[in-house]
């Protein structure tokens, strides 16, 4: 596999190696210049992942031993094949020896709250390389910071106690862009993927439900095969199908509805699933109408079940008013339990899905609901509030000298020299401003005024003076190698609500946040108005 | 790799083999309810990629012989530890056996137009593997043909002359996101990429230029190395640097701006650039201020070049009013080159990039512009108008019975039983309906009058007499083998082009579209009434 990169980086690549300047130290940094979602934060993502890709990054020289892949032609080949015809051939054997091992890359920890302007991860060395990577970069760390951003926002709206299940597999970008929407759904705060190579690849735990597809392949209970399932103390096999039936005169009885609008195909599948899986049973209630055919046929099954000793493990809806359903299944599993004396009944988890968007979770709290567990797909994966972060990756020094790119643009200015980043907390450890200061100047100390210049009102100076002080970068990857233990994907889940619940409320809200402050220290800004004067 | 499922699919799936219904033929089609964009069509996409999956779709059950990898579980050993405990061993048996050998898939041919409700792809097999094929094909062919009809949205808008540039690299889903984009984009309609990987996987042109970060890197003229360049024609190598320079006061002379307003890091960065790529030299002119900086120090080293035989192949701008700047830059290209006698500078191809989307076309075409080059990233790979396709892939017959999912809303109704497409041509070539009839049906004749249901309008029978009948699928895969030779990328570029071209306009103008009209055959009208008569 090539390294990722575009071409013109190729190209400024040659340009550096000719001018003999491929060697010159550098340094660059990753951040994003607004917080997406119109939010106040993001969470960072993917640090690991470009870790890996870097450790890894090499342009192949030697072509493949196995036959099946020696037509494909080795990334040097392919390059001096794209590359501008004047390009010298030392410079393609050149490329088959580079690697990171001049490279150091620093980040804050994976599933930390970042700010907007504020570099989350910084890499220093050889000025080629280091421009070499910002593809590599950038495709690894943005859609996973955007991702677990848009989790977190979910896991907020919906509370600590709401199971949310990721099921975005067959609406993200091909097969690649499901897994990261998985694994990074999870770093924000989901509690289970539907995804079984997510799983597998990453532990995540996964969850999965009964389909419509699953309920339209029945048409009576005559298909149901095998028909017999033991109770659960043993004992002699009951014929489900019978039992089920009758229940479901009971149960219509009850909630006084005919048992011929409950569809024989449906009340056939779910028997099938409880005999298939007695201890795992839940209905899918709106394959046809959920009133009166989806919930007298599950609380049949489950009544049924209940009988042989088996407790149904929940329900879901996936179409219709999802808030209004919950509350009404729920009524009606009220009335089951207490006629049927089931007190279990009643705390039956109630799951729903269909197009879940923040939108949908404020109306569910809005109105008030009865459901327990949510899955997100698209609008988890795909983002649509705002499907890029925008992350950018730009030099700040080059030869020992800080770089800017000044444009009419305040906003779109960097801040210039290779920087130490600190998260100032007040006296009730909430943060409340990320302080960069230039990598040479002392670490600022706790309960000392600090001059400060904010972003955003630059020509005025302020002071503050911390209760406690958070360098926020760690050194991550030196000498080709990750030189620090990766925390598990548990961990830096865990990070991520520590880290988010630290953030005062007027940060952290969804719409309209305080925003932060981010600010330089007083020679950082000096180095700024400098270098602003001297162009 | 365990294939692409979710984990309700294996809960079925063993939920089937319990009860002795794997073996059963059923069939199932992909298909999308609305067309994306808020426009009339779709490109069909994907459907080679998903026909390379099938093919290799298997659950592995032994661990890999690589030391590295043996730490894995095999995809039956995973499924183990996460289906419930009841689940019987003689099914992970089964599964370890499980592959495509008894599956059929027709599909439209890749980069066909398709519209809603029209399935494009069709599923024949045995029940328990028609439904685990689900989450693996709406996987890869969702995303797929979505940007591949956002790509030909932007080819629409900018006409077939204009050069469209795909650069989503880090802005897609991860890496595997980017490469779809980028293969995507190209069958849809756009001529290069960036990203030098999907170059050398697909054979898509690329094409690359100077970056912001190459000339920030440099300060003065006296960092270019080396200085010299030799004539195209051979002879003395010239001192680049100080001819540039001398060419930068002429330049500014004529344009009445300062020179000293030129930035020098700027030119030094040109110059550097084009004794590296004499034969491709090309400017990114807005680092500084376009006006006053990047374009005369481009116009120097332009000339400069000229002096000694070479030209100069494009600028670029990345910020500001794209279309504005390059009727400025036109006239300031034009200024010189007449001014100088270089009568291929007024030419001189203008690129720009910077969020383009469908408004930013509309907006370069109202205004007028003279650019010959869009490059787009965001608004290309990540469909922030639509960010998922929102397929489905339903059950549309089990054991020879047709299946019908009836649902309040008519629009959600599936079409039952299996299918033969045709789409209608009119005297004038240009396709008029889609039809749907079922497989068993004979086909229908040209000249003949066909009595039809349309679909939105089911109650009311029309007559139709179409001069051409095409019919829309073509059978891909059988026996666990593709058996049909696979066009390449380009061919597939053509025919999306061709499929596109033939439309009336009517149905392909981007906004308010004319629905294109969809219809059944008597017959399978009669099933439907039938069907839902029954439920």
């Amino acid at each position: 596999m090539a390294p990722l990169a575009d071409l013109y980086q190729l190209t400024m690549a040659y340009g550096h190696w000719r001018a003999g300047r491929h060697h010159i130290p550098a340094a660059a940094e990753l951040f994003f210049r607004r917080a997406p979602f119109q939010g106040g934060f993001a969470l960072v993502a993917g640090v690991a992942e470009g870790l890996r890709s870097l450790r890894a990054f090499r342009f192949s020289a030697t072509g493949s031993h196995l036959p099946s892949l020696s037509s494909i032609p080795t990334d040097v080949a392919y390059l001096r094949s794209v590359m501008p015809t004047t390009t010298e051939d030392a410079f393609f054997d050149y490329l088959a020896t580079l690697d990171t091992s001049e490279v150091t890359v620093s980040a804050m920890p994976e599933g930390s709250v970042v700010f907007p302007r504020v570099p989350f991860l910084q890499v220093k060395g050889p000025l080629l390389v280091v421009q070499l990577l910002e593809t590599t970069l950038l495709c690894l760390v943005s859609y996973a910071s955007l991702v677990a951003t848009n989790a977190a926002r979910f896991r907020l709206l919906a509370g600590p106690d709401m199971k949310l299940m990721e099921m975005g597999l067959r609406r993200a970008q091909g097969p690649d862009g499901a897994l990261s929407a998985s694994k990074y759904s999870y770093i924000g705060g989901f509690d289970f993927t539907s995804n079984i190579l997510a799983g597998k690849l990453f532990g995540i735990p996964v969850r999965g439900t009964i389909a419509h597809s699953f309920i339209m392949s029945f048409t009576s209970l005559e298909e149901v095969e095998p028909r017999e399932l033991p109770p659960l103390a043993g004992g002699q096999p009951v014929d489900l199908p019978a039992l089920a039936e009758s229940w479901l005169g009971r149960v219509c009885e009850l909630l006084q509805t005919p048992t011929k609008k409950a569809k024989r195909g449906e009340l056939a599948a779910f028997v099938s699933y409880a005999i298939t899986f007695p201890k795992d049973f839940q209905g899918l209630l709106d394959t046809y109408c959920v009133k009166r055919s989806g919930l007298p046929n599950f609380c049949a099954v489950a009544l049924a079940l209940h009988q042989l000793g088996y407790k149904a493990i929940g329900v879901r809806l996936d179409s219709g008013d999802l808030a209004q359903q919950s509350k009404e299944v729920r009524k009606v599993l009220r009335a089951c339990g207490a006629h049927f004396q089931v007190p279990w009944f009643e705390k039956i988890p109630i799951a729903v899905s269909n197009d879940i968007s923040e939108q949908s979770l404020e109306e569910f709290s809005r109105e008030g609901s009865e459901i327990d567990v949510i899955g997100v797909g698209t609008n988890l994966v795909t983002c649509p509030l705002q499907p890029s972060l925008g992350c950018v990756y730009k030099l700040v020094e080059v030869n020992g000298s800080p770089c800017l790119k000044l444009t009419e643009d305040e906003e779109k200015m960097t801040i210039p020299g290779t920087k130490t980043i600190y998260r100032l907390h007040d006296a009730d450890g909430h943060p409340f401003m990320d302080l960069m200061a230039l990598e040479e100047e002392p670490s600022p100390s706790v309960g000392q005024e600090l001059v400060v210049h904010v972003l955003g009102q630059l020509g005025e100076a302020s002071t503050v003076m911390p209760t406690t002080i958070e360098r926020l970068h760690q050194t991550y990857f030196r000498d080709g190698q990750i030189c620090e233990p990766l925390p598990s994907l548990l961990e830096v889940r865990n990070h991520a609500q520590v880290s988010l619940s630290q953030l005062h409320h007027t940060h952290r809200r969804l719409y309209e946040p305080q925003p932060y402050p981010v600010a330089v220290t007083e020679k950082l800004h000096c180095l700024l108005a400098e270098l602003q004067a001297a162009t």
